[in-house]
C-alpha cells in the first residue's frame, strides 16, 4: 500500500499525490497522549468528557497530528532525502473519537530548489487525515520540508 | 511561577503576556517521542544522527511541539475556559537537542467574540519556545482556540 521511497527531491512533480493507508485512533492511545501531552478533561476523563463540549472523550489534536505524520513517515517515503522540517499550518476541522480509522494521504502544492543550499529543495506538501467511515476530514496540514537532491 | 487560570475569555486583553516556567527536553523522551511517532534517523538513531544533517540527536518538531503546549496546559491556566482548538501556525527556528531547557510564553495577539455562540471567544495566542543556555527560540506557534466567556 505504501509509495516507494523518494530517491530525489527532483522526481516529485506539482500536484502529485500519494496514499498512505489508515492509521486506527484508538481509546488507549488517546488516554495516554492526553494525560502526557495535553491533560485537558475532554481527552483524559471519560466522565467529564461525557459532559463537555464534545459530548464524550476526544483525541488531542496534537495526538491526531502526531499518528497521521508518524504514519507517513513509517512508510519510510522520505527516509532517503528528509532533512527535517520547517514549519506547519493546521486545521482541525472535526474531532476525533477513540476507534476512528483516518486514511493518510499527501499531496505535492509547492517546490522550490533552495537558494542557500545547492544539496536541497524546499517542498510543500499537504498531508490529511480523513476517517474512513464518513469521509470527513479531520486534519489537514501543509507541512514545508527540506528534501535531499 | 505559573499564572492564574483564566475566568473567562472576556477578562484576557490584547498584548497580555504570560510566563509558564521551563520544560526540558530530555535524550530518553527524545528517543521515545521519535520511536513512537518520527523515526528518522536524527530523532531515534544515535550513530546514524552524528552522521546526519543536524550532527546529533535533535528532537522530533511534534515532540517540541507537544512538550511545550502541554506544559502550559498543566499550567491549568485555560483549565476553566478551554472548549478546544481550531489550527495552529507553527515554526521550528533552531534544533532542539537533548537537555536542552526550553523557557516557555505566550502573548495574546487577537481576541473576538463567536459569531454563531455567544457563550464563547476566539482567541489567537502565540506561544514560543525559547533555549535558556542561549535565548536562542526553538518554537514559535500561533494557535487559535475557544474559551468560554
Amino acid at each position: 500500500m505504501s509509495p516507494r521511497p523518494i530517491e530525489s527531491f527532483d522526481e516529485l512533480v506539482l500536484g502529485q499525490s500519494f496514499e498512505f493507508g489508515t492509521v486506527e485512533m484508538t481509546r488507549a492511545d488517546i488516554l495516554d497522549f492526553g494525560r502526557r501531552f495535553d491533560p485537558q478533561p475532554f481527552h483524559v476523563d471519560e466522565a467529564a468528557a461525557a459532559e463537555g463540549p464534545f459530548g464524550g472523550l476526544i483525541a488531542s489534536g496534537l495526538h491526531t497530528l502526531s499518528a497521521v505524520f508518524g504514519h507517513m513517515i513509517e512508510s519510510g517515503i522520505m527516509a532517503k532525502v528528509s532533512l527535517g522540517g520547517a514549519g506547519m499550518e493546521i486545521a482541525w476541522p472535526a474531532p476525533v473519537r477513540p476507534g476512528d480509522v483516518l486514511r493518510v494521504s499527501a499531496v505535492v502544492e509547492a517546490l522550490a530548489p533552495s537558494r542557500s543550499k545547492p544539496d536541497r529543495g524546499i517542498a510543500k506538501l499537504r498531508f490529511t487525515g480523513e476517517r474512513v467511515s464518513d469521509g470527513v476530514k479531520v486534519l489537514d496540514v501543509l507541512t514545508t520540508v527540506f528534501l535531499r537532491r
